[in-house]
Parts: C-alpha cells; structure tokens; sequence
C-alpha cells in the first residue's frame, strides 16, 4: 500500500514525518501515523519502538506532549505513533461516546459483525504497519521493535508484547506502559468496548485481551516489563486499571522485579504531565534491549 | 486580587498550577496563568523564568508542548505561563481574525480607545503578574527573574527585556527567543496590530514595541539575548520574522556574539517540534544568569 507524505517537522535533528494510506486492516479506510526518525536513520537502518496512545488520542498527542523525541534522538532509534482507531467507518454510534467507537479503538481485531470490517487495530498495529513500512523502504530494522503506551495504549502494548511472546512470534524485545488499563476484563472501560467489538464479550476478551490474565498463564518465557502509575491518577482511583492486579499475578506465577517491574508514583496523574516526566526513562529502558 | 486555583499536575517532581484571577490590567476580566513550580520550591523561593506564546496560544500550549519543565526542575526555576491576551473583552471583530484580537494581544498597551480598557498585555505581564505571585504568597523570587518567547512571544520578551533595560528597571537578567517577530513595524502581523492597538499606528509602534528598533539605540548597556530561527520557517520566509534585522541593528551598536547571539537552524520550521528542540538549551542559558 502506498505512503503519502502529509507532513514533515525537523525535531532534535531528526524528523517527524506524518504519513497516510489506505489501510485494508481497517477495511479500507485511510489511516495517519507519525514516525520519528532520528539523524542516523540516514546512514542505516535504525530500531523501532512503537507508541500506543489512549483512549481519545490520534497520533499526534504524543509525538507533542510525550517528551519523547528527545530521548529517542540521543539512542538512534525510531517512534512509530500509530492513531488509537480507524476513523470515518460510518457505524451507527460510533461517535456517540468518547469511551467506545471513534477514538476508542481497544487495539482489538473486532469479532462482532457490525465492527469487524474496521475495528482491527490489532492487525493494524502488529502486521500492516510494519509491512507498510518496510514495503515504502524506510530505514527501519524489524527485527528490533519494542513497544509502550499509555492507558487504552498501556493495555494494547501489553497484550501485543504478552501474545506475540506466547505464540513463539516473538516481535517486540520490550514492553512498557503508563497507567495501562491492566486487566480491562475487570474494569467498566474494558467491559464496554469488549462487549461491543467481540462476538462473544468480555468472556471472548479473557485469553487474548487482558495482560494480567494472559500473563497469569505464563511464566517461563522471559519478559522485560516496566509499568508506572501515579497514585493521584482518577482512573487508577476509580479502578480503571488495575495494575496490582497484573502485578499480583506476575509474581504469581514468579517473574521477579527484574522482569516485571510496577512503580508506584507518587502523586502523579493520567496526564501528559506525568508521561513527559517518565518518557526518557522508558525510551532509555527499551534502548537497553532494542540496542543489545 | 485573590488568585483561584484551577488545577494542578505533578511533573517532573514539580508541580504545574494553574490559576485564575480577575485582573485590573486587562479591565476586569478574569485571566489565566500556568506556573510550574520546582520541587525545591517547597524549600525556599526560586528564580522566575517567564514565557510568552505566540499567535492563537493560551497558556497552556507551550506548558504541554515547550519541553521546559524537565530542564527547568532540574535547574531549580519556576516558569510562568501567561496567557497571550484578554480573553471574553466582547469587543466588536476582536474574534474575527486568527492574528488580530483574541489569541493575539501583541503584548502592548492599547491606546486605540476601542481597545485600552482590555489590551494591555504588556501591564498584565511585566507588572501585574509578579505582583499578583507575589501578594498570594507564592516562593518566587522576583529578583531574579528572565523572559522568553515564541514568535508574537518572542517579539513581546524582546520588547519587554530591552524596555526594562532601557529605562533603569532591569526587570530581567536575559531573554531569549525562538522565531521571534523581531522587527514588527516592518512586517504584516505587526503592523496590523499596531495598526489596530495603538492610536498612533506604526509609528506609535517604533520606540516602544519594536525589538529591532529598540537595540538600535542603545549599545552601552550590557545585554544577554540568545535567538534561535529555522530556515525552513514558513513565517520566516515570508518576512514576518526578520531576525536579520535584529542581528544588523545589534552589530552595528556594539554588541557582539556574547551579548547579542542569533542562531540560523537548518530545516527547522515554526512549530513546537521546533521550540522542544532548543527548550533545553535556553532554560540552562536563563539558568546562567538567574542563579548567577
């Protein structure tokens, strides 16, 4: 599928390049991303570690808000900020709430008729984004991606990295999330959108959607997670996410601190603020692995 | 004026407050102001870096977007945030244009009678502002105190730090710009403004609110300026910007490369990819002279 160029924005000596395509994983709609790529993208091909957004987002807010770009540039590595979800499908009601549907897409392939044509951010994100890049000949290595998020994105890049390590696939050395929606079978946000883009809801979504229950049924693959939460975060308070739980079964099933570590920040909330003050941590984090 | 709390965010150890107030220097109408505080705030005042936005900004965009508050923490120094004009004066047309009225105050005084009771960004920042911080007992230290800027930002820290130099006050120790409006009476967006604001038009314009005309003038008093524009800046290539200018009128009174540094950026254009880039380097430059 051909790239088009929409924007290009020199940052930290690198760029910031805004694509669009039609997407055939969102059933044909055309889809945005931004991919930062540092200088020495120039001189070979780089590291990629990709960035899911939360719930409302497109994928912008983060290559603006989330202090990243600085740090990747220092590491050589490149971002690729996918949107959260397909945009203009036409589904009756999919605008209707901020929570479900545009803007919401829950990083799921949709099971349920009605969504499953578009709502495939899944096959989006993990297949035909890489494809799409490596077809274009960008200069970017896939044999190292790792990837994070925030919220919604926290819960995607979780369960992205979870399963494709479980299925022997293999494709991210590294995960981390901000506030991730942990164990989304268990939380109001995640019944919602289960419920709505699987056939068979939330029981649908146990085994392949929700971190803390898949990683309840591992524990010999080796993992590098790191999780960060603040506890003045509202929706972390109103239990939207849940990261003990996916601690508690971490340990559970004996990953140690080493590979699944849950910091608890003091005061920090769900916004921007508080991924700009983590985000060179976490990109310094994953450089460790996509530069072994 | 009693200052009203309207949030706050933990970031980078710091927190970024958010407040309202009803100020006389804008007729009465009630204005807003980010200001992060650094953790060490809490142990005694700190020195006052103040940023001024640009053209359609609030407050809020560069706290989100600058890349600041890290470097700032780090450093030890608070930034305010002004908005970057009155808001809700209901004056006819004032919504009418993107760079005229709302979102584009200029940082004057109004005298055009049509807009003097509201317009007066100029007083709301560089008088009222300190005095307000300071009446609500907050840990600035406004004897150290630095400005810096954005395109109509830059234009309004230039402007304000030569002033102040100018007539004895010595408000600021340095000020710094990116892509700033650097000769305003000789560009569209300025002499629109300064057609509109000022009773007196342009040539009302020249003594008081024009950066390149100030320095043309002086050359005996010690000045610490850094300025930074991309070449690929759109607003720059159309002659809105003229930095030349300002570096021309520099040279030719005196200063030299220590005092007066205007630095041409290849390929960067307007945008906060831009500004994020170079944020870090001109909160240590301010740091220089404010912890002197």
């Amino acid at each position: 599928m051909s790239l088009e160029k929409v924007s290009s924005n020199k940052a930290f000596d690198g760029e910031l390049i805004k694509y669009k395509f039609k997407s055939e994983a969102l059933g044909g709609l055309y889809a945005n991303f931004n991919l930062f790529l540092p200088a020495n993208a120039s001189k070979g091909k780089v590291p990629l570690l990709t960035y899911l957004s939360g719930l409302t987002c497109t994928e912008d807010n983060a290559a603006q808000k989330g202090g990243f770009l600085g740090p990747a540039a220092k590491e050589g590595i490149a971002i690729l900020f996918p949107d959260t979800s397909p945009r203009g499908a036409g589904i009756e009601g999919e605008d209707a709430d901020w929570d479900f549907g545009t803007g919401a897409g829950f990083y799921v392939n949709a099971t349920n008729p009605k969504y499953a044509k578009h709502y495939n951010m899944l096959a989006h994100v993990t297949v035909e984004l890489p494809q799409t890049i490596e077809a274009a000949g960008l200069p970017i290595d896939l044999t190292r991606q790792s990837i994070f998020g925030h919220s919604m994105g926290g819960h995607g890049a979780l369960t992205m990295y979870l399963q494709s390590l479980r299925s022997g696939v293999k494709q991210y050395r590294s995960c981390s999330a901000f506030a991730p929606i942990a164990n989304p079978t268990k939380c109001p946000w995640g019944q919602k959108a289960f419920s709505g883009y699987l056939q068979g809801g939330v029981e649908e979504a146990k085994d392949q959607y929700d971190a803390t229950e898949i990683i309840s049924k591992m524990g010999k693959e080796p993992v590098h997670i790191l999780v960060d939460y603040g506890t003045a975060d509202n929706f972390y308070k109103q239990g939207q996410l849940l990261p003990e739980n996916f601690l508690q079964a971490a340990r559970g099933v004996g990953y140690d601190e080493m590979q699944v570590r849950v910091r608890s920040q003091d005061g920090y909330d769900h916004s921007y603020y508080f991924i700009s003050t983590f985000g060179a941590d976490h990109v310094h984090f994953h450089a460790n692995f996509l530069k072994a």
